[in-house]
């Protein structure tokens, strides 16, 4: 396997660290042969309520954990849309709240571009902290060199607190099942 | 203020990742003009229960996340510290368990070495889980470069889980206040 680069960003308090931290925990514990390293950057823009995540997998050593040409971008703002975009390398992947982010002239070099209503799916079930997991079933479901299902919900149930962790599990089943229409 | 590099390290369950969390949010979110990235590896070594995290510290933006020459070293397992401690840079910091922690020839290099029985101080607040915690409130109250008091409090109040953040409000102050015999 060669390199993969993943970046999940949005904005304060939609869980975008938990996000890496799920993924780049799943892929080292369970992915065999796997390594993974998980970056968080926190820079002035943090004050304003930018944040993300970076996770880098690869078969051998990471020496370089920063990601710089994005194999895939997992992106719940339309800021963080504008700051990254331009690391999406050509051919990659991007993943879109379809609600909180307008697509532009940059999304045309993405090989394919998927969009879920993340925000309200997770109001379904009641609050829209739910938004982050469900994005990541979505993710799992179409991104097949990122993270195993059966990886993803070990972790999942390790680290997420008690009392979130059913509608959690819920939230990642209908991100998982959720399609695109048209 | 130059580049700082600190690393947390220990094994799993001692909450490290927490550790750099708290420190690389409080820099970037209430240290005026600092960034911060944190980054934690997860390496096949990780299902063997090692587990650290990095925090780079600038004024300037940080280009390379990675750790290569640690200013401090905080450890809190015998298996991080013999793995790590050809990272210390001469003259950098080493923070240990002391209970958990067999210092050998490497410890030469250090300009300071702080002991501290961390975990015997997490027991008597209830459970070993606050041992981080009272490494880091011994940590801030000792290298006056890495972040201040007010702003980890602050953070801490924000991602500790509401039932453990009064006993850890407490293991932080009894790492501040603790010193060294002799």
């Amino acid at each position: 396997m060669a390199r993969v680069e993943v970046r999940f960003a949005g904005f304060g308090g939609q869980g975008i660290g938990l996000m890496g931290r799920l993924v780049g925990e799943a892929v080292a514990l369970y992915e065999k042969g796997k390594n993974s390293v998980m970056t968080q950057s926190y820079g002035p823009e943090s004050r304003g309520g930018a944040s993300s995540a970076d996770v880098v997998i690869d078969t051998e050593e990471i020496d370089f954990p920063k990601a710089t040409e994005l194999d895939y971008f997992v992106v719940l703002s339309e800021e963080a849309y504008n700051k990254y975009i331009p690391k999406l390398k050509k051919g990659g992947i991007l993943f879109v709240e379809e609600n909180l982010v307008h697509l532009d002239d940059n999304a045309n070099k993405a090989k394919q571009i998927f969009k879920i209503p993340a925000t309200k799916i997770a109001e379904t079930l009641g609050s829209k902290i739910f938004a982050n997991i469900a994005m990541l079933g979505y993710v799992c479901a179409n991104a097949k060199d990122i993270v195993s299902e059966e990886a993803l919900v070990t972790v999942m149930k390790q680290k997420i607190k008690a009392r979130y962790i059913e509608k959690n599990l819920i939230a990642f089943k209908k991100g998982k099942e959720y399609k695109q229409e048209g």
